[in-house]
């Protein structure tokens, strides 16, 4: 399994992934999901990937030299001479075609699903930042106000929090904040997501990015985050009261034979006027 | 969907769940997915359901009456006379499988899987509390110190919370607290959870329980809790130190070709020490 997360704000673009890859239990690999193809200037763009690796890892492959003709004359469209994400999305939606054409019927017979996800964000000149979430069928969805993430993989554990604070006023060292306190939600919560992380912050049009980074176990910030967060985060918990039960002796007929009884409110008595 | 969590602890048992079923989406309704069976002195059982409901349902109503015969001339075993929660859940794995015998064939034409997941916890007086998570073959796990919570359902969300804060040694009102904000973590990211939720909260020897509640919107400690949890998460969040990116003037020849490129580390300057 995996992780990776993307968010689109006013201000720019953050992508987030982990790099662990498991066939069953025991075959644990490190494999980095993410993917950076910039031309300074001209444009930048990221692509994460999630689902069975040997097709993302195809997919990368084929999509640098990736074409789409529009029709028999026309100037091939790539991914570097795209004029819009919409059209490089198309390309690499084309390219996880191929990779279906070429594979996929082995793979069925094999009883492996063709399971590909992939999150392709970026800005080509002349235009603003998009994001995009690609399925394994090539077709995808494009990032909106209203929904300005994208994850892929074991996205669950760490959506709670990216619910909670991503707003596209979000400040984007503060939506990179975000990104990895879901990242840490996730990786205590399953095996199957590990370090190191790979982190893109992008602001909006720069057509570059020197954000670039790679997490590992030893990056004091990262530990500062796990740290803090787990422990402020208990600190709240044990802030808030515990339950108080009133009534607690009044006997409950129904319960008897079975039935549920919503017989008295859990109640604090602080909260009264609420 | 649902949600469903059941603790063990050194000084009880804690069970949630909430009470929305949906068919598709425009098909939502209020179905209690919790059931208490009490003999006060005796005995005190909780079952929490998901999954089809037509299934937990049967299966809710056979097992009143459902009986376990060990051989011919045995005294037929039933959750009101086991002897254990051990044979009471060995009852209620015969119920599931009666149920899968009466509906799975024609279940399976209509082409809708035989899905059902129960918790089932409690203490028969001469042993200890138990609590077990029984499947759709009717078989089962039982809790361990190591692992002392089952969810069924919608569980990620609401897991990380509990891996942070449950021990065995977790006070009982302090868990049904944990269990609650596990619930609204919930609640916050699925739209097929929701309220009211069914609360039971059992004190370890006691043999029966008059902490059993319902838990509606006008609630006052669940809105307390509510609202406190993601006010003061937020804060939590808003107190950890945005990233510091240093070096970020430096060019990085890799990434133009389209590669990762783990150039600079992430750091905060006053994290150093660490």
């Amino acid at each position: 399994m995996t992780y990776c997360v993307a968010i689109k704000l006013n201000a720019g673009l953050v992508f987030l992934s982990d790099s662990r890859t498991n066939a069953g239990l025991d075959q644990i690999s490190t494999f980095r999901k993410m993917i950076v193809y910039e031309k300074p200037g001209d444009r930048f763009m990221t692509l994460l990937s999630a689902g069975n690796l040997s097709i993302s890892q195809s997919v990368r492959e084929i999509l640098q030299t990736e074409q789409l003709r529009e029709f028999e004359d026309a100037e091939p469209i790539t991914i570097w001479n795209a004029k819009s994400m919409f059209d490089a999305a198309r390309v690499l939606g084309q390219a996880v075609r191929h990779v279906y054409e070429r594979d996929a019927e082995a793979l069925q017979q094999a009883g492996v699903e063709f399971n590909v996800s992939l999150i392709f964000g970026g800005q080509i000149r002349g235009e603003g930042m998009r994001l995009f979430q690609v399925y394994s069928a090539g077709n995808f969805i494009e990032a909106t106000p209203e929904t300005q993430y994208f994850q892929v993989g074991e996205s669950k554990y760490g959506k709670p929090v990216l619910d909670r604070v991503i707003t596209p006023e979000t400040p984007l060292d503060e939506a990179a904040k975000c990104a990895l306190v879901s990242m840490d939600s996730t990786l205590k919560s399953n095996l199957s997501v590990g370090l190191p992380l790979d982190l893109v912050v992008y602001e909006a049009n720069a057509l570059k990015s020197n954000k670039i980074v790679a997490i590992d176990t030893d990056n004091p910030y990262f530990r500062m985050l796990h740290n803090s967060w787990g422990q402020k985060l208990r600190e709240v918990f044990d802030s808030l009261e515990d339950p108080v039960w009133d009534d607690a002796k009044t006997e409950n007929p129904l319960k008897a034979q079975g039935r549920i009884a919503p017989l008295k409110k859990l109640s604090n008595p602080n909260e009264k006027l609420i």
